[in-house]
């Protein structure tokens, strides 16, 4: 069965910008649900204007994996909708944050920090190198590659330590990042990636949309395994008759 | 200079039920500060129902190390009492997370995850095992110790996967449980440790106050290192004059 | 293209001593094998006895997991053929190291630690808990099996701390053991894999085969990560005129 | 009772040739020796020459934490020592592995992998940014420090994900790196630090003495947590009476 990815986007700057919109015209989740589906994934896209901001029930139940961009509209994510993200993740959603979504509400919620970090826009270089070889999210990648203009994010990103880092960035500032951060959060992945700027093609480069493709086929929970919580009856003989409880 | 430990309890339970009130006369805030005290930590306590539950911004900014105990009242602590506590953590002070305040709002903030549990009152044995005997906190211990009557916690435990796991719990009634598990957060470190129950004497058992001991040194951060995020002028020389901004 | 397993065995006890040979007539590798085929992989198999243990490069090149069980005959493989199944491992094969293979060479190689551990032989029971219920590798498992008739392993379990803890297991004696290990060495994956024991009919248990197979398939790397390592020319412009150098 | 640091160098380089002489007068073991002994520690060097290396079992009975430098002769450092070294670090001791040295035998045992990485020798800035702050290795360090002449090491370093990332360094040429990597192995910790370099002043500059007088307290293990291995007794009441081993 195919994995369904749900693209959002917050679709602020491509409407107001002119800049945005030539790189875009499709918006950023045109630019990615395109490369999604040449990679071979069912997509859809959803935004902020629309109703609950796309993200009903309904479609969360059929997403395998969320990415999420957004930048300047963080705030105007209702509440219930951001809680309703963190849950589906924790029920096994695949989650892919993407660059300035660091301070987005789902994001914020499931890391328990600040997601703070060190910025500077001048279009400089920016050199993704691969720290742990092994991870399938970087499968195909060679040692590093380049973004040939970045906005930077610097260290120290208040993140907590990933369960794995794929990618290490070096700016040409005198920076570095890791910008390639995997988390394990209830039965969901969440993967974190730095790359993707609203006034720079960054979504129209191979590596990145390859690093994407490959964040979706490892976001993707099949089943997942049982979870069971809630007070619970011995497995083994044991002796219940403790009445001490004040509960 | 010495640790100052501020030891929170909601103190309810105590208060209520004179089975609880007998095995903890000066409540549970009470039990484990005299015990922090004896291993040589300076010592204060805070309740609920002291005004902001006496976690104002002076103490906590005079709090090296913050313990956590609540159970029937985590709803009262106020949303921006749990926030204050949540901040200091991200900017340093540590925090001891115990027992059933594994749903308190201090720690579902910082862990970004339901914290949801197996649970079950049967007065049964737990055995604290080991996983790793290189960390501090599981300094001076043998290669496990025993809570002889426990309320039991099973897995799944939804907490992010810890960045050590000191101690592991065998139940009784066939359960196992991540029982000592550290994370780092933002400049903070925090420390969960599951025994400890109303109804049980677990805090007067030595073990157990050896272990609270060695997590209040583990927890105190000294110094601590330079943290800057935000704008960032380039350290390197480098033409900052792209004007593509749409900040 | 199929993935290619090979499944190793030392292939002692099944020789030596009825009881084992009725339980698995095929020997260990060839139960597992079965498995691992009917799962949809495409399984070969070696022994000890074969010449270079049956672990040439070519077979090597050729496999994209290995399997490994021996228990008795340890000391009996060649160094250099240890060395190469590590070697393959850091070069991106992936590596499943089955119940007493806790001792092998190549484990311990790639580990760095003892990889002691507690053992009893009583025919107890087993319980293994699902502690990352996100993991590939519990995909389709409820939040435990049991193994009726298990070995014990218990804890301190010198090995390193394992990159994701998938499996953690209840003992009926009273111990628990870290029994599903995921490790990232080099470009390969490494998974320990607790259960299986040769008086018990441990692998032909359903639950057991499940597992191996989510494990093969976890552990199968596909193009992998370009690595670059040794002596390199500045990607950037360098003044590399610096004659200081005594190499 | 005081830290005992045993600081251990080749000893190579600074009697080859004048300009590491001119550097280090008194070995690189000196002048690390000299900083950890103005930070309060108590001292004492051991090198290549030395009967055993310096490094018998008394030496390292009585030793907290090992540094290691090494460089040209890492060949020469006998087999049974190197094994000596490692079989302490699983017992307790804490080790500081320094720059060249992840080429050495007992970093490259405890660690398992090749331990190699990418290098240049350009005397170019290397910028250590901390991606800690919650670490206490990292007490006292602004948000980076340079280190002003420095060999270049690139990523991939083919190590292990360490159990906590402190450091990570950009190079002026464009190439990033895991700087400061800790490991619990055993009940020993270990920290690979990686400045520090034969032909440049990197051991006499403030930052560096400061993360290695850190990394020493860090690294001392005090009373340990008990390990016990080997064949093992029931706690609970089990039926031992199970004859099927083939043992």
């Amino acid at each position: 069965m195919a994995t369904t990815v749900t693209v959002w986007n917050e679709y602020v700057h491509e409407r107001e910008h002119e800049a945005v919109a030539d790189l875009y015209p499709d918006g950023i989740h045109g630019a990615i649900a395109d490369a999604l589906g040449d990679a071979g994934f069912e997509t859809q896209t959803a935004t902020l204007d629309d109703e609950e901001h796309g993200l009903t029930e309904e479609v969360l139940d059929e997403t395998d994996v969320l990415t999420w961009w957004g930048h300047a509209a963080h705030d105007e994510v209702e509440e219930h909708v951001a809680e309703r993200v963190k849950q589906h993740v924790l029920d096994g959603m695949g989650l892919l944050v993407l660059h300035s979504a660091h301070l987005s509400k789902p994001f914020r919620k499931l890391m328990g920090t600040s997601c703070g970090l060190k910025w500077r826009e001048a279009a400089e270089t920016e050199r993704l190198w691969v720290t742990n070889p092994a991870h399938p999210i970087a499968d195909g990648i060679d040692d590093y590659f380049e973004v040939p203009e970045a906005e930077m994010y610097g260290e120290h990103f208040d993140v907590p330590e990933p369960d794995s880092l794929v990618f290490t960035s070096w700016f040409e500032g005198g920076e570095v990042f890791r910008s390639g951060c995997c988390y394990h959060r209830g039965q969901g992945r969440v993967f974190y990636f730095r790359p993707g700027h609203e006034t720079y093609p960054v979504y129209h480069q191979e590596e990145v949309q390859h690093v994407l493709a490959n964040a979706c086929e490892w976001a993707t929970q099949e089943d997942g395994s049982g979870v069971v919580r809630g007070n619970h009856d011995p497995i083994e003989d044991l002796d219940t008759s403790d009445d001490r409880t004040v509960h």
